[in-house]
């Protein structure tokens, strides 16, 4: 066996993996040139692919391992979550400095295998390479009931519009993060969220099994860049209220190892990103129901979708200024 | 619409793709969180993932844009003729530094829609990140009648091997291109199967469709190297007869551009990867039905399955040596 061979296998046995012949859904797992699934009846398959690369989304010195094990994975698994499907399976295309390949994979592969339990995911393929520098490529499979799937291009004039969680959590940590103050323990709470996201696949199965939103996307790129493609998306607009958004508190630790700069909870709301939270809308004559959601505590409505094709933020006096998407955009100039 | 989404519009406008809503197999396709799909019944969804990275697997000031974007699906796709799959969907996760945004992309995409329309596939999702260097993920997607994949596990004692077309080619052209001569219009058919490998789908499916073979994989590696996974899989051994390899030749332009150095064409054959030919294995019984096989002139039996797990290189005279797999892994130290 080769070493690329030998390292598939380290990789199957330390996540959670199916390799050979199976039964149900899935008929052939990890180990062979591809896999082989066979939805039952009824089901609809849903696929996303996500990368994650070393001095891009995370920096392989200040970054835990097992963070990125951990993230790359619920990462991409958030578009499982904003369609609305359970996710199932996924395949690694793993691109590793051969320095990497001991220490820092096992810790890796110890995060990524702690996702993939709590998200219910079994590793069937992937591909293994060197590279100068960690490169993660993740592809996520999911099930719908056929034709239950959401998208982002059902809302209509008059939905309401709902976050889940608070947001300006990811960014906060990161920018604790970045400062090197990450591993302080008085910190621990607010950098979490950065590290190890939570991403709500209960609440986006039950919104489409329900039919309760009409559309829905998930915040990786901050609330104004989501909103703004949600609303494209669907031909409408949005009108937000700012003193509804679940803004994240900036605690006091936070701040003071921050050099006391001034963090506007606001701005990390709207435009921070990797908060993996879903945004979604809903007919005004379903609201009712949405109180039986998972999670319905963390619910917060925001405002509601407009007919006029422009995004408004409306302060508490009522005055109305355009929001901008000024989220992560890997290609802004 | 922010930048990333106006790369992945453009991107989309120039490969052959599929958006929105879509009936058959494709039920909602790029520009949404994810991709749904919904094979018909009877039907298995056969699924790879591959990497092809720059600095890696090529490099951005040698190898021609249009090549990079052609290979790169191309080769991710022969893991699905491997299986005897008929390709039909793929999503791609690129990551781009932003001067490769201009020129080089519109070439790279030239190349990719090429091969995607070659092929039979559609792009149904994606993704897209700046990155200091060019990394392509690619996910390909492909359908086999149900039960019907073909793994590399199957072969048994006395089954014999075959391989597909000229074995070393893409390893002779690459060895043109890193000495700076892969231009010439002298060695440009030479070089072609590095830069723009065929893919034997027809041959993979007509195999999995009759059932003719026992086990099967692809040569990207080189040969020495996967019958090496494709015995250790199926739990057998292989008696290979050299005199029946058939190893490309050397033509004299190539000879001389290489200064004159001894090219061995076996070794070109055993150990060359990139090749994406087949390999497999038929039991004795349907050998005569091979005779319909799409390009069957191009078949080449090489030798046969043995119980004794290990593999075997025989030379005219009778006598054996090991045959140890000494293709391309990337993490052999």
């Amino acid at each position: 066996m080769n070493a690329e061979d030998q390292l598939i296998r380290r990789i199957s046995q330390r996540v959670p993996s199916q390799s050979g012949w199976a039964s149900g859904t899935l008929r052939l797992g990890i180990g062979d040139d591809a896999a082989i699934v066979a939805p039952r009846g009824g089901v609809d398959l849903v696929l996303s692919c996500d990368a994650f690369l070393e001095g891009v989304h995370f920096l392989a010195k200040t970054h835990p391992p097992d963070s990125v094990g951990y993230k790359s994975l619920a990462r991409a698994t958030s578009d499982l979550a904003a369609m609305g499907a359970t996710p199932r399976f996924f395949m690694l295309a793993l691109a590793l400095p051969v320095e990497r390949s001991g220490e820092w994979l096992g810790e890796f592969l110890r995060g990524m295998g702690r996702a993939a339990r709590s998200l219910g995911m079994r590793l069937i393929g992937g591909d293994t390479t060197k590279s100068g520098a960690v490169a993660i490529n993740l592809t996520v499979l999911g099930e719908v009931a056929s034709g239950r799937g959401l998208t982002r291009s059902g809302a209509r004039p008059g939905d309401l519009i709902y976050v889940s969680g608070v947001l300006g959590r990811a960014e906060l940590g990161l920018k604790l993060v970045l400062a090197g103050k990450g591993r302080r323990r008085s910190v621990a709470a607010i950098v979490r969220p950065h590290l190890y996201p939570r991403i709500r696949v209960a609440l986006g199965a039950w919104l489409a099994g329900r039919r309760i939103a009409s559309a829905i996307i998930d915040i990786s790129d901050g609330l104004s860049t989501d909103l703004t493609r949600l609303a494209e998306a669907s031909g409408v607009g949005a009108r937000v209220r700012i003193g509804l958004i679940p803004a994240t508190p900036v605690p006091e630790p936070a701040s003071r190892l921050l050099g006391n700069r001034r963090l506007n909870p606001l701005q990390l709301a709207l435009h921070g990103g990797d908060d993996y939270e879903l945004l979604f809308t809903v007919p005004r004559r379903k609201v009712k129901r949405l109180r039986a959601a998972p999670g319905f505590a963390e619910l917060t409505c925001i405002g509601e979708i407009t007919p006029e094709r422009h995004l408004l933020l409306v302060d508490r006096h009522g005055k109305a200024k355009a929001l901008k998407p000024r989220g992560w955009d890997p290609f802004r100039r």
